[in-house]
């Protein structure tokens, strides 16, 4: 039985549905991988740290910080010192998100890879300001690099278009990205008012504190120049993309667009046009009855369309937390077979 | 540079877009793999067939066959012949299905398997008759075997859930996979009526001859039989699937689903019953709005739920000839990955 030590950095209710898994997995994963996956180093931002080389009792970290309790390792060490210093084969990068920048996770997996370390994000801003020097630097230390979870949680979309659409030319890529929006345009066309959707919106955790983010398509045209830079080679950041957000929207637009037999939707699309990349996240109208138009509240939708296959498109329904423990555990398998 | 050999069984619309699309993409392959791939066989039931084990020139033979002519090979020589005596690595399994008994595809795919080559089939009938025998048979003689086109032509479906959802649990799936009746209910919907609606399907190319295969529910059983064999172990034969065709909708029903917003649509689902796997082929009323409703005439949806990931869909948005010879040619960078 060999073994794979793997470091968590973040331990949110993403990281920790992810641990849960991996517990639930354990046996599949030593039968058809003749591998351990032992959990060497575990960074939270307010629960403490745990570090062990030999491997860390997950249920129990899982436990304590469930109950709200601390990780008894070492107080004084940050999240890049548990990157540069512990021992571990692959990094999941789980920190939050600074949409703007990407950082720090930039900076984590940066340091990963100058140890050759493998890594695994479920962070978007990466892939999004800095996708091209990443990749780089992975394969100059043969690292490998995997990150699902960033757009639509585990709902297969990079791994689709890397695994099961080989030797394709991806031309177009658009969607229903971001749910947050999706949500506060539906709630707007039932009648409620902006402020009753967004304080409800945050009561059953669909809106976060700060909504701004998503109310004005920064996350959406995070998540599109991620696909765009992955799947079309398009060297971009999100502040290149053409951005219009859902906050000038009234309820006469959505009653005018119904009269219209029509729906609004925040959509993200990025095609060549005349040889150029563009990429655009704007609100419009799509027909009732259009595959676009049922993409519901939490669910979204990425359509890929290539040269060789057409266009296909992939919707996620509803997805739990479970759905990104599965992202991250469906990364660990590549990384898995990649090594076997 | 290697070789791998290939034989063609069937050359007909699919095998030639296959075949081009192979020689479009000759320099990606052997860059990519360090493998030059060799047709050293060509059956046809019509056109003759071609046989050298050197490499024939392919595009000397789609022209030949594309001008209403003959191949140069031996008259005499059947597809079994063929496959039991020609020098190849991989047999492409096209011959036209019998959607009744999976024949003769399966014999030949046993055949090539008795002699360890490896198989890629377009033809649903292996996977929905004798899908556990055959896998069985490939299994014990080292052989791949691969199945994309079966289902949704090129669209990863088999592939997806093999290589993008390693490790789930697949617990149902369900979708619309006849295009022949999915087509006729819109022209009935349309006003039209039933008769006109064959012969005007048939002079597009949308209708078979014989029809009846496709709307007494054959073909969609045959395909659900075939997903649930992969994806769910079902092992079982179409005919245990209960079928409804739509033979017996009249535009009073489809008039009557549309006074109350729906659309009726032939409705495939496979899943766990009380531990027993149920599988149904039926025209369903859906409500527009639906994403089954959405789905418009030569388009297709498979929907897998898995305990792990919970509900994903995937959608092929009216398929041309090019999508299936891209299953075919995904399939054969499957054995291509095996094999490096």
């Amino acid at each position: 039985l060999k073994t794979l030590k793997v470091a968590l950095l973040g331990f949110g209710n993403a990281g920790r549905a992810f641990a849960r898994l991996l517990m639930k997995k354990e046996a599949a994963l030593e039968a058809r991988f003749d591998c351990h996956i032992a959990i060497t180093a575990i960074s939270t931002h307010t629960h403490g740290c745990a570090v062990d080389a030999g491997g860390l009792d997950l249920a129990e970290a899982v436990q304590t910080v469930e109950a709200g309790g601390r990780l008894r390792g070492d107080a004084s060490l940050s999240a890049m010192d548990i990157i540069t210093m512990a021992d571990y084969d692959v990094l999941f990068e789980m920190t939050p998100l600074n949409i703007r920048t990407g950082q720090p996770a930039i900076d984590h997996i940066k340091a990963a890879f100058a140890r050759g370390k493998h890594v695994v994000t479920a962070n978007k801003g990466p892939i999004a300001w800095a996708f091209d020097e990443l990749s780089a630097l992975a394969a100059s230390r043969g690292a490998l690099f995997f990150y699902e979870t960033t757009v639509m949680d585990g709902t297969p979309v990079f791994n689709l278009a890397q695994l099961t659409l080989p030797e394709t030319s991806v031309t177009e890529v658009s969607g229903i990205l971001n749910t947050t929006t999706n949500y506060i345009l539906e709630e707007l066309a039932a009648g409620k008012a902006y402020e009753d959707i967004l304080s409800a919106g945050r009561a059953l955790g669909f809106i976060e504190a700060d909504a701004a983010m998503d109310i004005e398509g920064y996350d959406a045209a995070a998540k599109l120049t991620a696909l765009l830079n992955v799947l079309m080679h398009a060297h971009m950041t999100p502040d290149q993309v053409e951005r219009t957000g859902i906050e000038h929207i009234t309820p006469a637009d959505i009653r005018a667009a119904a009269a219209r037999e029509s729906v609004i939707k925040l959509y993200c699309r990025g095609w060549r046009d005349s040889g150029r990349l563009r990429a655009t996240v704007q609100p419009v109208e799509v027909p009732r009855g259009s595959l676009l138009a049922t993409i519901d509240a939490t669910s979204s939708v990425v359509s890929i369309t290539t040269e060789e296959m057409g266009k296909l498109s992939v919707v996620e329904h509803n997805p739990l937390i479970e759905q990104t423990a599965y992202g991250l555990f469906s990364d660990l398998i590549r990384v898995l077979n990649a090594l076997a």
